[in-house]
């Protein structure tokens, strides 16, 4: 899976880019390796070199978000159908969806808003190829393309908006997609050894347990290294690899111990 | 200005992304442009081709952040080296700049923790075309590498450490480079109108006054929505930017409450 997140925001460091680690874990909780994000602007011709250049990669998925809104700066509908060669018009599932939640509200004289503005009918403009996802939450529809050897699917930037779309449409295709694969992981910490002395103890451990991965992650505590030490592995259920890395975890925190270094403090629920 | 963010930890979601933020927000206010953000994993090959491709984009600056610690999946400095061609060897200044770094430290037996292991070693194996820049808080210097039109640097992960190693040694060639360009920015807060309804709105304001960006950031409270316009500017600070983006920003909140919005913050810092 790839992601791509459009935004100026996020290029000015305005917002920080929650979406793409929420995106991510959740993704990798399924058992689906994230390979690259990428972060581009509110630029028609910039995103669909990005979009083109994800797809040429040949990815599984492809999740894009931001720029669905009404406003000028919300491009990406225009940036996919760039990217792919379509034209955009307006689709009679998504326009049916955008006017029914402006139906909720009342404007000033009472009336429901159901007025289809340039802007609202904007937000049902998709590529031709594209089909909509329903938005619980807001009012732009999200958008499915079945591209070639990818889906592509594009979300809204507004959090909650992207996260009741994922949850909604997104994650059970990627389910079932993915099979019964999952990720799992553990952590242990440690303090009074420094991550040049680990470096060679993890060596080892990744030698003696080849399916787990092993990152360390140093948290400088005034001059007392802090460490915590992630070990993951991704497979099916039957493989008892919670078992593989409460293994694994148990010697690594051996071989700490052993150079003089503390484990502080292990999660509970994994370990043997 | 190019972003590459180096991490595992990045793709499966287990941090989110603050470094891109910090880096893109630093950039931004000394008037240089952030066109993209790449996220990869801690792979040579892969990270490769994201540097690869980068470059040959041809940005002013690429920042890269992540992977230059002592453990095996610090491996940011072999693809750079795989990228631009180049070879790994040992360079002495960084050699004496990490051996500094473990003679504070005093192991067991209380003598200076000076001793050169393979992991720290590694730390000052640099691709033979670059430069160490020092890291006033951690172990592992940065690095500077001048390739035909970009200027590349390599900072760590650990958000502090590539803070300080930025503050000192990269801001000044930027600075530098982007001359007295500045940014500038300020926001206007509405309520009691809907995005679809203001984008008309913002389209006419930003005609009137093109050297403004005008971007709306939704913010759903309950069933009003409550929207941030963020107005932004880049330029020297003898355009008077500041008073343009007042300006816009009065014309702005004039046509809201014409249309029955609520203006109900406004920074009164830069307003007129």
């Amino acid at each position: 899976m790839e992601i791509a997140c459009i935004g100026n925001e996020l290029l000015i460091g305005k917002i920080v880019n929650t979406n793409a680690a929420w995106l991510s874990k959740r993704a990798t909780s399924m058992g689906i390796a994230v390979k690259r994000i990428t972060v581009g602007p509110d630029d028609i011709v910039v995103m669909a070199n990005i979009f083109r250049e994800i797809l040429a990669r040949k990815p599984k998925f492809l999740i894009i978000t931001g720029g669905l809104g009404p406003t000028f700066d919300d491009k990406t509908l225009a940036g996919i159908a760039e990217a792919l060669n379509y034209r955009l018009a307006i689709n009679e599932v998504a326009l049916k969806m955008v006017k029914e939640k402006y139906m909720k509200y009342l404007n000033r004289r009472g009336i429901p808003e159901g007025e289809m503005t340039p802007a609202r009918v904007k937000m049902a403009t998709l590529p031709e190829c594209a089909k909509p996802l329903p938005n619980p939450i807001g009012s732009a529809p999200g958008v499915l393309v079945d591209w070639e050897s990818t889906l592509l699917f594009s979300l809204p930037g507004v959090p909650k908006e992207m996260e009741a779309i994922f949850n909604e449409s997104v994650a059970p295709m990627l389910r079932q997609a993915s099979g019964d694969l999952q990720f799992y992981e553990l952590s242990i910490f440690t303090d009074a050894i420094m991550e040049s002395a680990l470096a060679p103890l993890i060596d080892r451990v990744m030698q003696d347990f080849p399916r787990v991965y092993i990152k360390s992650h140093p948290n400088c505590r005034k001059n007392q290294p802090h460490m915590e030490l992630h070990l993951s592995s991704s497979g099916k259920p039957s493989e008892n690899l919670q078992e593989l890395l409460a293994k694994a975890s148990v010697q690594l925190a051996g071989l700490i111990e052993t150079a003089g270094g503390k484990v502080i403090k292990a999660e509970s629920q994994t370990m043997v």
